[in-house]
């Protein structure tokens, strides 16, 4: 404990924080990633998306036992619809009645919390819906619509499944969309550190890491550590799903020093205060617990609230039950208590709550399939429905919503899954768990759940909840979160390209332009993930020399196609080749085929 | 040298070879591998399909010194339509002009070949027409029926985009699928040790590993195992790529000790005759070549004959030119000469080769997009018309054909690649090298192309060419040999199930019970890799007892909804829920959704 906290923190190879300022709001500053290129290249710098926060600009001073800047604060007080609160008595169950022996350290420098101002809806919901364009909006506008610049005038290509695409993300668009419903931004008024993202169909697909401590865990920059080091790769979202004592403090933690929205499942704090017995759970310390959490500065909130009574039944007959953690407590709670369900009985007074402080809804899927056999049944479905009838219920108290969903579902019946979400749901962002499309793959099911995940994001899922190698097996270590997310990256990455978000190929052709050209650096550089790129070269061709080679390990100087390639370019100028393709395709035959018949 | 050449030989945890006999052909004992489940499953083994050969028997005697037994020897030779060939004679330019330095050792057990009668055409698809049921047939209609009982009666599920796939898998039917080109059995008469297998639509989906020597390979010993480590892990067929000396010797090893079809890019050997200058390429040495590698017994080749000198301008403004080693070879030869492909222009005397000892065509796409820029673009659809016209050519010869497909290609234009193949190259089966779908990852090209290898299989690809890690980058080391066959075991069964295949599905079924039920043992032995699930499992929870523990350490004892889910399920049965559950779906509501809504 006497060593000071660290965290990794430095940048990615050859890039640099940039931050483009606003022009509504002028204090807005967002952060992008550029990605230098090789001056041979004669190429502009590629500006990428950036989630990392300040952990990868080696100006920002980072002292996790302070926290980050709290760059949303002025924009919450100047909207002057928040007040001080007194906040909530801290308790010995928060921690789950820890004792001093095994107590985390405290965080030093905790915030005073707000809350709404009596009657008052602090929601972005709340403020698209009267018009108003909040900093975080054009914050996002802006995030959002990188790329877009380079690619104006570029013929539109992708199947976006009835996506509504823009051309170019103005801030009013983004308004436009949260006032919807279409598209939410978690954004508690009790995290400022925030630097704000938005989670629709219609923007570019997000994903979401989860994080939580370990029994073993042993200090808080430990997992600090797991949040920095999920976002340094690309997570857009963190989930702290801690369980076991000292969870009260690992949040606090978590969220003073998380850029990005930070989401929980309070039903797992709530059971550890009722000493993990699922039927002494009750509505007063489930409430309370939300409240804790909303004044700490959780952005989201899962809630099983669809679990109903009367759907317990119909997992009776499943191979694999009831897989989702807060589905199963709930399920258990209504069947010894022979009752509805508390959390959907008291849904108008969760949303209440969410409203003082902005907590967006995540409504649980806790009928969920764990296992092909289960995928779209009537539990699953029934579910559905319920969170359909919530969400309308959240929209009228101007909280914001996402649906969550499946799990593992073979790949023919993905697209039911989207397609029932949207009508039930009257589009409210999808949030799904891969889905995983085979059973048979423990220690891959990062892989078996990233084919699913292209497809669902394809199809309109707004955000993709990663999988790790370690799932059914065990708990992630780092290089399990690194793995889960570069992964998750490439799901998301190959939805967007898929529905066509302009300027998402960019990077792409980047890449592949560095490769043709034997620009090793770059190719490494312009990769989702820069270290195994290169480490990955080097392990076949370790010289330094081999890094300008026109020619890579797998063929040799002598068979390489890329290398031929050129000489055939070559060639094909001497030869006026391009008026030999010209009259090819001016004699007819079916040539260029349109991005559509892929539909 | 000194060494006794070793491979990998025992059986996989928990499982033993079982063999199935014919009843048509009583000599036929077709292998597949049994999966004994704890007795507490009170379940009958798993037996699952088996491409790993004798090197998973333990009662097999293995010695990689004289190679496999010859098991289709007996039916070859029944056929009395071959005859012992004096072979051609040797050449030091075979091996690429080694000196004896540099000699590999030289397999002491060669066979002699065998060559069709004057005539006569050998070709499992000259039988399929003439309506003979081959030994051949009927083992692979045991092989593929797999499963097909134990799934019997129950509703078929899946969407197979128009294949035809059959409840129950007949000799007779495997036939008729071959005489209509929709299926290919590659079964060179002078690979008599090959377990046969098929590939086509309306068979299970096969995956290929590529493998070849490096230039610092040492051992012969060392190439066989890694062919012996791929289809340990699952792989049908193995390409080997090798290049540089000594590839007729280590072709030689491979061969004799491959129980899986083995194809090949005679054009890399060709090249290297040469000197490695692709204008110096004469149609008589790679004639030389293709009589060299059939004598040998090679099954499938490799053959860039699309790739003709109209198209090559259509790839000059493309952004990564020609991509395929051996179309960019062909398309140098092309431009150097201005001449048409002598692979095109003498393609009837290759089939007359293909024909006289039954190696299968595998037409390679040597136009095929290198980026997500340059998918589906006038080059690539170019070339695939003109595999169509090849393939009718060679069906008139009565030559096996399946078509080679790209490459990279985002997802919302993977279908058109199947739809366009299907239609151009009538039902000849189709053998995709992925597709990646983005180009951003390198390092995990394995997973980019997962995703676009598990769509395109359901689509209707009949055999998925394995991308590695280590692809673009590097050359795979056992390892990522083994990732990559794993990742696409899972692409291939993903397909099989989304497509409906019967029987499928029993794997995922029994794995999951095997969780549900808390067996950790059946649940590594059942899947694809036992022993990365086990040391994941033991990373976190190592102690024996945990194997039988009624939780896991994701989440603990207290919050496992598994565990929660049982105790749900006999307070379900103490309430009579069944009845419940009856009741609510008597009330109404939409509650079962067909499974083809996912179309």
């Amino acid at each position: 404990m006497n060593a000071v906290p660290q965290v990794v923190a430095d940048a990615l190879p050859a890039s640099r924080k940039i931050h483009v300022s606003g022009t509504v709001h002028t204090d807005v500053r967002v952060p992008m990633r550029e990605i230098a290129l090789h001056p041979s290249s004669g190429e502009p710098p590629l500006i990428v998306y950036d989630s990392s926060g300040p952990y990868t600009d080696p100006s920002a001073r980072i002292d996790i036992e302070r926290g980050l800047a709290p760059l949303r604060a002025k924009w919450i007080g100047a909207r002057g619809d928040t007040e001080a609160s007194p906040g909530r008595t801290p308790r010995p169950e928060d921690d789950g009645f820890v004792d001093a022996a095994h107590a985390a350290r405290a965080f030093a420098h905790p915030r005073r919390p707000l809350r709404a101002r009596a009657g008052r809806a602090v929601t972005q919901l709340a403020y698209a819906r009267a018009g108003i364009i909040t900093p975080e909006m054009e914050f996002i506008a802006i995030r959002e619509n990188l790329g877009r610049e380079r690619a104006a005038g570029a013929p539109r290509d992708g199947n976006d499944w009835g996506a509504s695409i823009p051309d170019h993300v103005t801030a009013e668009f983004v308004r436009a969309e949260v006032a919807a419903g279409r598209a939410i931004i978690p954004a508690n008024i009790n995290h400022p550190e925030l630097e704000p993202m938005i989670i629709g169909r219609n923007f570019l697909v997000k994903i979401n890491a989860n994080i939580g401590n370990s029994a073993v865990s042993s200090s808080m920059a430990e997992e600090v550590d797991k949040l920095v080091w999920a976002i340094r790769w690309g997570a857009d979202t963190v989930m702290d799903l801690s369980t076991g004592r000292n969870i009260h403090t690992i949040r606090e933690w978590i969220l003073r020093n998380a850029p990005v929205p930070i989401g929980t499942v309070p039903i797992y704090q709530a059971l550890e205060k009722v000493g993990g017995i699922a039927e002494a759970l009750t509505w007063e310390v489930f409430r309370d617990t939300l409240i804790e959490q909303a004044e700490q500065g959780v952005d989201y909130f899962t809630i099983h609230a669809g679990v109903r009574l009367a759907y317990i039944p119909l997992t009776a007959h499943r191979v694999t039950g009831i897989v989702s953690r807060g589905g199963s407590i709930m399920a258990k709670w209504c069947l010894a208590h022979h009752r509805e369900s508390f959390l959907y009985e008291h849904f108008e007074e969760i949303c209440e709550i969410c409203r003082a402080y902005d907590v967006s809804f995540s409504l649980g899927d806790g009928l969920r399939p764990g296992s092909i056999a289960d995928a779209n049944d009537a539990a699953q479905f029934a579910e559905l429905e319920t969170l359909g009838e919530l969400t309308r219920i959240a929209w009228q108290r101007d909280c914001q919503v996402m649906i969550e969903g499946p799990g593992h579902v073979p790949m023919h019946k993905i697209k039911a899954n989207m397609d029932k979400q949207l009508a039930h749901c009257g589009e409210a962002p999808f949030y799904t768990l891969g889905p995983l499309t085979t059973d048979i793959a423990p220690g891959y099911d990062h892989i078996t759940s990233a084919i699913g995940a292209a497809m669902i994001g394809w199809y309109g899922t707004a955000m993709l909840c990663y999988v790790t190698p370690k799932e059914h097996l065990g708990l992630p270590d780092r290089n399990d979160v690194k793995t889960g997310v570069i992964t998750y990256k490439i799901a998301a990455h190959a939805a967007d390209l898929a529905k066509g978000h302009p300027g998402a190929q960019e990077r792409d052709n980047a890449l592949s332009r560095a490769r043709f050209d034997f620009r090793w650096e770059d190719q490494f550089n312009l990769s989702l993930d820069p270290d195994t790129a290169c480490s990955f070269h080097d392990a076949t061709l370790p010289k330094e020399a081999h890094k300008v080679a026109h020619f890579c390990s797998m063929c040799g100087p002598k068979f390489c196609s890329m290398r031929i390639s050129h000489e055939v370019r070559a060639e094909a100028r001497e030869q006026g080749l391009k008026e030999m393709a010209d009259k090819f395709r001016a004699a007819g035959g079916e040539l260029y085929v349109p991005a559509d018949e892929g539909r």
